[in-house]
């Protein structure tokens, strides 16, 4: 019982308990409780009563009796029953205070409405810090401050601990969003779309409970199909990466995070007071992690309703029917663009097809049944989509054709879609003010079957499906260990430097490199020109010189490198210069071996506050000044990710050799990006590495430059 | 009144006028009326009705006495007033002796619903060409054949028809669609927006009336404010530009063209039987006649609403209003990825919002009103917006908080949006199954505020009306004329070869560059040794040699060109080898100047069919053979095209020198990519040219090699 592991998942699994009291409360006390309408002491009751909340509701009020009706008390002490759950809804000075009393009445959690804590400078901090640390005393989880609150649709409790006004169905999605405004829409947005919600959080400041415990607590309920996030940044990225890692192997979690640019980072920034920033760590820790992101909050409400009612597509194979031409063209544009391909039907389908379809019918990929088709064309359109096994979903365009028995039509798509052999979206194109069609578009509402309006918005829920598909199949594995490493050595270098903010010297950077197994092109330092031409010698010409000591960092930019230098005498004649040009007194002479010829690739490391610093691969040159053609993933970098670096830069190809010439030794590169993500790792104290260039020949690769920055 | 371009005119006036019996019908024969319900024959006589149809309706059936209760005719003869239009629904193989009564008996135009044409291949391509002479001979114009039909909303006529089941409201927007399927789910969408619609219109196999003639029209009706166009390829290509260019020019064309990838257009091609397949030449169009383009229907619906209520804004500068933190950060991020700027607010303004807003509001841009924000915070926040001179639009975020007078909000926002002095839109985040806030939308709705669910729709749909106003203010003006052309010489050699579709020789690919002012390395032609030894020293070296007949194409490959020769005995070993390799009888030695060290650019041309050539410009080498890094334009190139053809490639900044190089001559490149759009344009038996590489320097420009095919 001594395992740090077991310990862990236990104190997990305490905190998805204590999360019970949040989101499934037998009884709520409301500190603040109101008879103002439109206050949110008063709106809270009302929305617990009005969605039909199954536990006590207890106001707690010093001056009014009862408030809605419902019998108020004084101050929790009076109230004679456990309570499970308190909105606390005063101003914030009296909030600590409050704390401390729902510790004492055994109060498990707390929703802090109020606002006028972190986000509000000093003196809030100071509040946020005083009701904690009375929290923490008693046991008591909170959730907010400054925040909307929870709701949980489930029968048994129908929750509504929110001031918000929509008021949903049951269904399979949870939501947990920082920014109440855009969870709010969101959860309006499902409800629009008629799909369902299980569970919603927004929680505003998070000083406690964070998004990570909710998702937590999501993937553990069984009633959460997926999980649609909003995020405007992490308060705890490393928390957040090990939670996503576990609940997203559990179910699809949908992500949008704002302030991608700089002025919404701005605008984030200014509303939150959180981290956000414009970095490109939040989309790798999604790609990580494996969540599905999205730029586009429509189109994640829209592809969760697909992910509530779908089953995950097995590949990128679609089949599209449809009753009309147009609409297939957009969609098949679409699909393709969203990494989907259409295979040709199989000769057995299309005789199939030739027995049922009518005449005027299209037999191919997409299946034109005509407007005039019925159910029976759709249902053997479909019926030969589901056996062929080249073929992973399906796509139909149902247009309401005023001549056709569209009830029919209907009933013919809900019946296969029940057998849930493979993903089916709909774009169902209809006038639902006419009565005739709604009745259509029940049928296959209440027979799961996703429908949208348009063939784009479809296709991109389609999309969704099979890029989570994509995304559950990628295992990207555990991150190499290269042994042979000379730590002591390394450990030697970074703690002679560390927390110097500075550039380690070339021969301490060369070592360092060289301890971690990283080839660089073979060199020696020396003091004086004799013993600079010795090293020449053992390394054999051509050679690079470069000047190196502490002050000097823009070694080329000054005339402190000579490169091609192919006797002696050349050697002699440059160290002679560099010796009048730099009167550094630790002035030492880098001798290096020349190799030219080769393609210059980068490679560098960027620590990250509060997460594992970033790897970041390119091709060197003009390719990264001009064409900033890099990629990047968060350290440790497994050799998956390692080859995926090395083939989704935009110029991948040169790497493979193009007009003949050979392409370069993939697998050296693909090394160093590993074992250079292992230093980094092992030494956190490490702030920035820029190996530039290396040097990439059709059998070895080098590193022929490098900064290390502590 | 003999210039051609006042016959033009008068041509497309009358064309306009007889549109106006398919648009404005006063009396409508439906020829192949049926009283089986869900027929079409039943169904457009339906829908007049419903529709409330302003003129006579003459259902034509040699049996019935009357169709849903109208008295039905015999033959069209046996009606006896005028009639502007007839419906023809019966089968393909009696179309043609209809079409002759219908001339007969002096109808205008004629929609026929019917299929079985040129989309079913010989058979119905003949009846269609039987039909097509009929009604050119008594002067009929057909919309259709195979096609839905049209609507005019306005009261005056109420003309539906079409078989289509959405019965929209007049409003400001008109629709053509080649696709009916997409033409009605445009049209619904416009209506579940309830935006409104002026008229539609969807043709088709398009035999006679175009889509360029609707369009026309729609240009000329002052009912329509902005146009929808969906299209999957133009019969037309040239007409369509010419028209599409005059109209866009008085209101704006939202349009969107599918069959974009491989896939689509295929799918395209097997519907419509169209020349779909995936161009580049389509979006080329939309850019040259200034339509906005959209790759994604929904979101050109979603503008359309914008561009029916608003006004177009004078530039990319937006204000940002919000009562809720998140959305605002979202709607930032995608007004800033479609080119808009936040610009800060004055201090004036800063210093009014102190005076007027909460003191948890946040004064910048955005300015956060905060969700207890009511009607008068709102009013000064768009004020101060208005007021501001750095500021050319408005987006408001609107979430109807419960404990707010969400109405008095809405009714600022609509007093502020009556005046019309900004373009304004709005995210409207609500629940509407609520009635308070019905209302709250009924009054934005009524003030003409376009309302959307999603701050990134809202951001879309304004970065849209922005990007318009940009295509507006884009003058591209007209190609140049150069002078001193040698047209003598030029026809010559183009005549000669004419048709050969064979590339031209060395010599006169040379001679006819120059013939148009295109500067080319300096060269000579010669036939023996000897002679390539002159002209060496005569150009001077070091020079290039390239072995040049009728049958060799791909000399570089063949070892038949030989760079750098530095002197007479290197020209001459070359040549004598390139003697005993290549025996072709005309063989001739293409003497040129050798200039490394300058830029490789490439330049080229392609003829289309039913089109003016593609001009194309990229980087030489492996930029255009890995990064495709090359852009197109439709001849004749202005001088703005062929810069925004240099600043549009992805690696653009190469050629203002990166690393301390200096920058290439880009007038030079510029002048040659204009020179070479006048080649084409002046000879379009030119079928397709490539001048690769041109070598750019920082003084100038050449052409060093270039094929030129007819």
């Amino acid at each position: 019982m001594n395992s740090p592991e077991i310990n862990v998942k236990k104190e997990s699994l305490n905190s998805v308990n204590q999360l019970d009291f949040l989101f499934k409360p037998k009884s709520i006390a409301v500190i603040g409780a109101s008879s103002k309408e439109l206050s949110i002491g008063n709106v809270i009751i009302k929305n617990l009563v009005h969605y039909g909340y199954t536990g006590k509701i207890y106001p707690i009020n010093p001056k009014e009796p009862e408030i809605r009706g419902i019998k108020a008390y004084a101050s929790i002490f009076d109230v004679p029953d456990n309570i499970d759950l308190a909105h606390v809804i005063i101003p914030s000075k009296f909030v600590p205070q409050i704390i401390e009393d729902c510790g004492k009445k055994g109060i498990k959690s707390v929703i802090i409405n109020s606002a006028g804590f972190s986000e509000m400078g000093e003196e809030g901090i100071a509040l946020q810090k005083a009701f904690l640390a009375k929290a923490k005393e008693y046991g008591v989880r909170i959730f907010g401050p400054n925040c909307q609150g929870i709701i949980n649709t489930d029968p048994a409790y129908k929750a509504y601990c929110d001031f918000t006004f929509t008021f949903p169905e049951p269904g399979a999605i949870s939501i947990v969003a920082l920014s109440g405004g855009v969870g709010a829409f969101i959860m309006q947005s499902l409800f629009d779309l008629e799909i369902g919600m299980r569970m919603y959080a927004s929680n505003g400041n998070a000083c406690d409970i964070s998004i990570s415990d909710v998702l937590n607590y999501y993937g553990e309920d069984e009633g959460t199909k997926a999980i649609i996030l909003y995020t405007e940044g992490f308060k705890d990225p490393r928390e957040f990466m090990e939670t996503a890692k576990i609940v997203s192997r559990k179910k699809p979690i949908l992500a949008m995070k704002a302030g991608r640019t700089e002025a919404g980072a701005k605008a984030a920034a200014s509303h939150t007071g959180s981290l956000a920033g414009v970095d490109i760590a939040t989309e790798l820790i999604f790609e990580k992690t494996g969540i599905l992101a999205f730029n586009n909050e429509e189109e994640m409400c829209q592809a969760a309703m697909a992910f509530a009612a779908q089953p995950i597509p097995k590949g990128n194979r679609v089949g599209i029917i449809t009753n009309t031409g147009g609409p297939a063209v957009i969609a098949t544009d679409e699909l393709v663009s969203a990494g989907l391909v259409l295979p040709a039907l199989s000769e057995r389908a299309i005789n199939i097809l030739k027995e049922t379809m009518l005449p005027e019918a299209s037999l191919g990929n997409p299946i034109d049944v005509v407007a005039t088709g019925g159910g029976n064309h759709f249902r053997s359109a479909l019926d030969v989509m589901m056996d062929e096994d080249t073929i992973d979903s399906v796509f139909i365009n149902f247009v309401t054709a005023p001549f056709t028995d569209t009830d029919e039509v209907a009933k013919n798509i809900v019946e296969v879609n029940k057998m849930k052999r493979k993903p089916i979206v709909c774009n169902f194109m209809t006038n639902l003010s006419m009565e005739r069609f709604q009745k259509t578009a029940k049928i296959l509402k209440d027979g799961g079957v996703p429908c949208y309006s348009f063939p784009t918005t479809a296709a991109k829920a389609l999309g969704a499906l099979c890029k989570y598909h994509k995304l559950r199949s990628r295992n990207i594995g555990e991150a190499k260990k290269f042994t042979g490493i000379d730590k002591t050595k390394s450990s030697e270098i970074i703690n002679d430097a560390k927390d110097s903010g500075k550039f380690l010297s070339s021969d301490k950077v060369y070592s360092l490199l060289s301890a971690y197994g990283i080839p660089v092109a073979d060199w020696r330092i020396a003091s004086d020109i004799e013993k600079t031409i010795t090293g020449a010698n053992e390394i054999g010409f051509p050679v690079v010189i470069k000047a190196d000591a502490e002050s000097l960092v823009h070694k080329s930019d000054l005339g402190g490198v000579a490169v091609n230098l192919k006797n002696a005498d050349e050697v002699r004649a440059v160290v002679e210069k560099m010796k009048k040009n730099f009167d550094a007194e630790d002035l030492k002479f880098f001798v290096q071996k020349f190799l030219p010829g080769g393609k210059e690739l980068i490679a560098g490391v960027s620590a990250q506050r509060d997460l594992e610093p970033l790897i970041m691969f390119g091709l060197g040159g003009i390719y990264v000044e001009v064409l900033k053609d890099v990629v990047f993933k968060i350290a440790p970098v497994t050799e998956l990710e390692a080859k995926e670096m090395l083939s989704s830069i935009k110029a991948s190809k040169l790497l493979d050799g193009v007009r003949g010439e050979k392409g370069i030794h993939k697998e050296s590169v693909i090394e160093i990006i590993q074992r250079l993500s292992q230093l980094v790792t092992d030494f956190p104290e490490i702030k920035e590495v820029d190996m530039n260039p290396i040097m990439a020949f059709h059998d070895k690769a080098f590193v022929v430059d490098a900064r290390i920055r502590m």
